[in-house]
């Protein structure tokens, strides 16, 4: 059912650049009236729905035709937003796509916000707004298990999970609206207090156990924050290279496509890192490359992972001593490198600074010991393995993970006000509380702003 | 009706980003079976052809979920290729699209080569070589006008011209044959060199016709490669600022879309400039702007138009005078810009210099003359100005010029050799080579080398 309040919009909904394929879509009540004004085929309004029409878009004013076209009509509800849409495929120029989109702007169609199409399937009950962001993670996902992660949260397993959980919490509340209106029975005080707390308890639990979630979460949806660091001539560049080269599962074999957009990116064994200033590495050589002290503190300093090389064919130098000291706060590997040359390093006393389990041998030139530290990377984030099945549920989003902490402080609120003695309306309203706030996930409950806020992140066209 | 000599083919035709849609394409006799095999949704054998079906990719191995999509059937003949075709319209991001590619290429498909689907177009007939060349000249078309003109190729306008010409060339050749057949009428000999005389004079002038059109077509499609030079502070940047914001033919509006694909093309006048080292320019501010002479010389030999700049409100230096001197031999602009400021410029000295009708007086920062110049540039590259209405034929492609000069010169060796007395029988090869020419621009004649190496230069997934 298309909401008659909405007006028509419209916009292209593929990358910019010049491909095989552009799309213009249009949505609303007059989606089909409008792209009809402009195409020359059959008459869009008597196809029937969820067909594909060949066509051209003839500018209305000029007679001048823009684009040889096939143009999808997707009658509502059964469309992506809930009303009707129109697809306009064209050749993928970037004149024509744009002319058509500006021919349709002329004929009563309004340019479409960023995720505006998103929103309206939001805003007509198609899905909830934490499906609506599942969408958006699951276009920016980085490697198969963020993509696993946010189309399980597309697919709804987050909000039937929550949804649950606010309708215990509703189940509780009722039951002590009836306990208070109907005071006459015994001891109606205790009971109620115990019921609130144990179900407080009860529901804290979960809670926590999706919070638990939400660290990886948010490495997978994100990426992990990976410093390289390490004297000159140690092997960074080497690594970085082997990387970038390992990274099958994002970096397909094909020629042009995704490489430059992503290529900060590496994907092992599933956990995306997000390298720091390759570009400080990648500027160098082998034989000559540098990375400044200052840069060196800073790339440790927002790091979720430091990466750091050792020389293992020279000994133990100052520099080295304070890197090593520099990142014994923050989560580290050690890689012992050139492990194919002569050993120089006194192993004793690297095992006396750094624990022996932090420590990683290789040769990268020789992709020796890769396997082991991609290993240590996933062990060290995800210890057993995140296996992320279809049906397990994890919070990725730092929006969930901020409304379900506070949803926890409520929780604990309610126990501490149970314990204090408080009147049993007043811990009510804390139990309220984190009825609202886990609303807010799903957008049950919701203010304008953040919606506004919320979709203005996704991209055009969506 | 499909050629089942192909295997089935598939890319990805969307430009690679993050975008609302992708769009993945198979086309082949196996198309249908081997989307099927990851498709979750409808039978898609058993769905009417050009209707959108909805449902999800998943891995026939893991099972796991990939994306939620609609798929596009379209069966032959009536498709893109004349060969059953499917489109896999996913949710746009990197990892899934990839993910669905490879997915097809492990279940039977091949990577499809650049061009692939356009070449299958042509090869199973549904178009010839010069509307496949419309399609990627019409996907990387700069300005409208020249989107009009790969349009006008698209439909077949050349196509047909061409293909006149071929025929008439025809007509003369039988005719010459029945005339040597049959040598007991009075005259032949005579009679036949007359008409082989008149046609390839005629026939030239068509060609000659269309080869006048090519300068104009060649600016259209590639752009006119545009040179800024003056002296420092003459206002280069200003100029540069200037063009840029008002191509408001191709740069649009819309936040997010065209601008940085294209930026070092401008639309004047529907004319597409390409600028010759704006980084040099751009690197600089107004007021230390600097181009060096070095820079300036490499400029203006690769231009095919010159924008000097000069300043009204100082006396001409000799650096100026050197331009002037450089660039006596080029299609150029002389752009007197600060009018807004006292004239200090010797008029006299240059108009001395610099023919009058390629003087334009302007004030770049009030935005003063712009117009003068555009039509300038208009006027000097397109005389009485170029309609491109839709059946007027322009030559605009590299290669159909090359054969079209090689089909003159061939028409000139048939008047040349009957003027010299040669018998007719070697009068008529020439006649024929044209005939074969010609042939090569629609692909009625080709060779195989000629199809990789055209559609090698188209993006992938067209």
């Amino acid at each position: 059912m298309a909401n008659s309040e909405f007006d028509t919009i419209a916009a292209i909904s593929t990358p910019a650049g010049e491909g095989g394929i552009s799309i213009i879509r249009i949505s609303g009540e007059q989606a089909l009236p409008i792209a009809q004004v402009i195409f020359k085929g059959k008459s869009l309004a008597s196809v029937a729905s969820h067909t594909i029409n060949y066509g051209h878009v003839i500018d209305p004013i000029s007679r001048a035709e823009v684009d040889e076209v096939m143009a999808s009509v997707m009658l509502a509800p059964k469309t992506y937003t809930k009303e009707d849409i129109v697809e306009i495929n064209c050749h993928g120029g970037l004149v024509a796509t744009n002319q058509i989109l500006q021919l349709l702007l002329s004929n009563g169609a309004r340019l479409a916000e960023p995720g505006e199409f998103t929103k309206r399937a939001f805003l007509n009950g198609r899905i909830d707004l934490s499906q609506a962001e599942a969408v958006m993670d699951l276009i920016r996902a980085k490697t198969d298990k963020s993509m696993k992660v946010a189309l399980n949260q597309l697919d709804g397993n987050l909000s039937r999970l929550i949804k649950q959980l606010r309708q215990d919490i509703l189940d509780v509340l009722a039951q002590v609206e009836v306990n208070i209106d109907y005071p006459e029975y015994d001891a109606v005080e205790e009971m109620t207090t115990k019921l609130l707390q144990e179900k407080a308890a009860e529901l804290q639990q979960i809670i926590k156990q999706l919070l638990k979630s939400a660290k990886q979460g948010k490495v997978l949806r994100e990426g992990l924050a990976t410093a390289i660091i390490g004297r000159p001539n140690v092997g960074k560049s080497s690594l970085l290279n082997n990387l970038l080269h390992e990274d099958k599962a994002i970096v397909t074999d094909i020629a042009g496509t995704t490489r430059d957009v992503i290529e900060d990116y590496v994907n092992v064994n599933g956990v995306p890192l997000k390298l720091i200033d390759t570009a400080g590495i990648r500027e160098t050589t082998d034989q000559i490359e540098a990375i400044g002290v200052e840069r060196s503190r800073k790339a440790i300093a927002t790091a979720d992972l430091v990466l750091l090389l050792l020389n293992n064919n020279e000994a133990l130098t100052d520099e080295d001593r304070g890197l090593i000291d520099d990142t014994k706060d923050v989560k580290r590997i050690v890689i012992l490198n050139k492990t194919d040359l002569p050993t120089k390093l006194d192993h004793a006393e690297l095992t006396d600074l750094v624990d022996a389990a932090d420590i990683i041998e290789t040769s990268i030139v020789n992709d020796d010991g890769m396997d082991q530290l991609a290993n240590r990377i996933s062990d060290l984030f995800f210890g057993e393995g995140i296996e992320t099945n279809s049906n397990s549920v994890m919070v990725t989003n730092a929006r969930h993970i901020g409304l379900l902490n506070q949803a926890d402080a409520a929780l604990s609120d309610v126990q501490q006000g149970i314990a204090a003695g408080l009147p049993v309306d007043l811990v009510q309203i804390d139990m309220t509380r984190s009825w609202e706030l886990l609303g807010e996930i799903t957008g049950d409950s919701y203010q304008d702003e953040l919606l506004d806020q919320l979709f203005s992140q996704f991209c055009l066209g969506k």
